[in-house]
């Protein structure tokens, strides 16, 4: 396939990061993240966060999330987070059935939920009929592509360390927001004072690999044993360390999720004057959402990849890649205009 | 790290694998294993199978292992295995905690078990205060290195099958048994007539990658959404394919499973006329048992990696990988009889 | 304590219930439901059902329902409820945890939840990546002691048969639905087509035992491992089922019932010429829901227990019991009256 | 059934427990154990044990076993236990669904496990592929009616302390241990030093109702909210909490155990001169296990109800009950002598 904007899972893996595994396979290595690349990158994220971070690799943001819900919880709490949360629909059930722990959605508002919401749902402490509510996660940046402010995301954090509980970050596109917000990572997690944070890969060049980062040193106990029993301990981790080295060094990571969102904004700045498409969220990060003509999405669906996310009213997702290029986006344009005009003559023509 | 006896999993990956992995990053691709090169690789594994087997990709062999038992069973059935079994000794009690099910330990004798052991224990079928039993996993090769001929494995599928219950085969070293056994995989499956095969990869020269293989249809039901609920799903699956493609392309999987194989037969003869060393186990695989003295052990770990496996009896274990050269043989049995002789010219010397 | 409204599971034992277990004790009997009067309790059903029902005595409401979604589902389904349900709110996550399935709260109004809002929720059939609904589950009454017809009910059984999924009764008050409706369980279960129903006991004059009434021979398979694992089955369920025995001849259960909900109904009317007193939903059960001045609830609380509902309008649930009395409803007025009184003399005499 | 040998959950409810019940049954009470009598027997338990215990109550000898696993580990512990322990065998795997954990099932001599074989279990700790083994539970008396010395129990609760675990005992007929080692509760529970008891009820005379004792004040958090999940925890406690109030009161368990222990060895005194009746264990207990021929148990089984235990040499288990009599056993002991008498008879007349 030569361009996707199916998802950004759809992309390969970038050139540094691939090197990266190439140049990490000399000799043997001891196995199970004993390695030294994998120290190496364990301590890049101390430097790079400015904190005394515990890291924890995994397999994928499944994997990340719920080990992070795992290792903040027993089975008698609960998990609130938005209604839209990847580990509310797109998990298939893993952090209930992994965790025993009961989900409490909130309705979002694009992606993203609010204190006012959250207090509401903090209730029921010490009544052993409820679910204690334990942990808020949110996803950032949100499933919608949208972004919470540093502010916003401290006010949750402050409102659930007051009632002795944790803040978990959903960062499978961790480097899309702090590229859009233009803050460091440092800042990121300072100021915000968050628990934990899945921090992802995968989905910006990664061949595989997630990362759970544990601020708060409250948690960190028995994670190993959690992750091993969860099937999440890579044998070779070697190779998900290298791939992460690369990421980190140089500011890779951001350079990719750089490229990733500028394309979405170039892809909405020439939407604009194209009258048929309207373009539904705020595009803060690598997503366009937008609502247009039924004729149209399946015309585009012939000839690219795409999902349509809101069947009701035919709104699409087009989501952008660290590898996707301005000339994809100029195709894909050509290719909205040249339906539209088609039509058009069709019509007339009839 | 020059070369590791500590563990086939201490070994890199194989040229032809990462060369696969280079080759399938051009472009974008679907994910979660609806690409192409999935699809090559399912179709691949009924060929060489022979069977009309249903394949799914997961991370590690604990991944394969739990998706496996948790396809056959309901959480009020019981596992039967060997006491020395991964699944009893390895995983953290990933099986208990994801399938709800009872593991039952058989001892084994060089880590395998036999059918009267098996039948003592297929009992308490319709008696609502017992778990059921249901499924006999055993590993091939066992985690000693030994191996069950077909008419072995044959004669516990039957066993197991007339009491309606389902085999399973943790294969994370398959290959190294397949290639020891000079049989096909075709024979392999069809002689013994198993359900399910944990079909490694990662011990044996790939990055990271295990295939589920089902052959018993009557199993195949929703194991799409147990794996993805237990975070097994890749979403760039294709990269996991990748490997596979290679691997069982013109018999890789068993070129790199004879390497290994062969050096094992190769440090055993080696060490055959070595008196301070006492082959333990029978070689069968990649793996050679011996008990040396204390001082023996001490000394070859400062300069080699490898496990003791009985600290009560100094049992050490030496496992040979698909990398292994003769001259790392050649090497290690140089510095064993070094160390050897420097003991008896110090105790001389004294 | 004298009376309570506080609920109805404060009320005692009925005494034809408490003979019938004196009457149970006499010489020795088989376990685990293997007696006589198990056997007899069990056709009682059937024949008052008029159906084929198989029955499973557990020992409390969260044991029924538990076992009810565990008899229906796989782990990675999910439950679809009110937000109100008693599975939702005061089981401590006990289904999410036993049986790994997700829980999909919904929206309702005075407790109901109706057939386009359920419609909303299923969908992801098919897609790996969402938990695949399986199961309504409501409770008749509702958690606010309001009712659905039997047109409502078999409009939801309907629809999630359509999907292959089945509709669950959270019955713990079902005789007091069963009485306001004037219906027989003949009736009330073959006119609504339901799966299962927990037939609750305890909360109308039993001391201990509720009954799931499996009605659907698709899901009667494994049940009895099921509850045993999930520690619900009683070794001398003689006991239970003695209770049942007596609450189901000559109509017991719904006498019990009647009186319970003629209670609130006179507490209603006693109500209503008291204008400080809004009651504020329909009274169609046992229970009186109120929004009432705060002071009137403090001074209320010296004399009697109840609970505050909905803190924020100070809604108030007074619940009424097979045995509460004529007297018990008027002493109660009489004391509001009092408070108000007092209030107002006080008011007027500062 | 006149009497049953067959368990002593066959009994039935001694005369003071339905007292206490039917005495309870006055007036309104709170719901889930904040009723006066559930305190009143708390204190008692305090007074009896002379420690500060937590208790809970539960429904049933699974039910207390569970939650005392689940109060001390985490999923990733493993537990040791006999193999003829009853969380091993008869639980329906139980604690493995519901706490996750690994059972670690040790060959036992009559029931009993031993410190030298406790030690080779407790390893590998800190080893993030094993599960880290926190609890040894054993049953007092055994399943086989054996007993431990106040020393045996000691030595193992040292041994588990000494690893940083706990030691819990399974006493469905901890009555029966105490009655026969003719100590008190206080000398029991301070010379062992254990940290928690499932004390049983149901098998010598309750109807229904068990109690988990939590002495180890490390133990005690979140207790509350783990019964509610499990789905153990009763709204009507009060009428649990009678039942244990009369049979705390002067001494009425050790009584009815006394009787039922009596009535063993009077059982085994009398067939001590029957050459065809073998006594296989120790009676030290309420139970005789004894090899007979087989015509002899299925002569007797046509009008007596007991178990036979192990089918390959058919060894058969007489339990006795707090209400088994001496006439119970004389004309038990009338027809095995008949049986055998008809035999001989038939034999020679042949």
């Amino acid at each position: 396939m030569k361009h996707s904007f199916g998802s950004d899972n759809h992309s390969g893996i970038a050139n540094e990061i691939i090197e990266s595994i190439i140049n990490a396979n000399h000799g043997f290595s001891v196995a199970y993240g004993e390695d030294p690349i994998t120290k190496e990158v364990e301590d890049m994220f101390k430097s790079l966060t400015g904190t005394d971070v515990n890291t924890y690799f995994v397999f994928n943001g499944t994997g990340a999330n719920v080990l992070a819900i795992s290792s903040m919880t027993e089975s008698f709490n609960s998990i609130i987070c938005p209604e839209t949360a990847h580990i509310n629909v797109d998990e298939c059930g893993a952090p209930e059935k992994l965790t025993g722990c009961k989900l409490i959605p909130i309705k979002s508002i694009d992606g993203k939920i609010f204190p006012n919401q959250i207090l509401e749902k903090l209730v029921g402490y010490g009544f052993q009929h409820h679910s204690q509510p334990k942990v808020v996660s949110i996803s950032q940046p949100t499933e919608l592509g949208t972004l919470y402010s540093l502010d916003e995301i401290r006010q949750i954090s402050d409102i659930i360390h007051s009632k002795g509980g944790y803040l978990h970050i959903d960062g499978a596109r961790i480097s899309n927001a702090i590229a859009s917000l233009k803050i460091s990572l440092n800042d990121f997690i300072t100021k915000t004072n968050i628990d934990a944070l899945s921090f992802g890969g995968t989905k910006n060049g990664l061949m595989i690999g997630e990362a759970l980062l544990i601020f708060n040193k409250d948690i960190k106990a028995n994670i190993e044993y959690k992750r091993k029993q969860l099937s999440q301990l890579f044998s070779k981790n070697r190779y998900i360390a290298a791939q992460f080295k690369a990421y980190l060094t140089n500011g890779l990571y951001l350079e990719l999720a750089n490229n990733a969102n500028q394309m979405a904004k170039y892809l909405s700045e020439r939407l604009s004057d194209i009258c048929e498409v309207k373009i539904s969220r705020k595009v803060e990060t690598n997503v366009v959402f937008a609502t247009i003509p039924l004729y149209l999405s399946e015309e585009l669906q012939k000839k690219h990849y795409f999902y349509v996310w809101t069947e009701e009213i035919n709104e699409v997702r087009w989501m952008c890649s660290f590898n996707t290029k301005k000339e994809d986006i100029d195709l894909f344009i050509d290719d909205i205009k040249e339906a539209i005009y088609k039509l058009k003559t069709d019509t007339n023509g009839s």
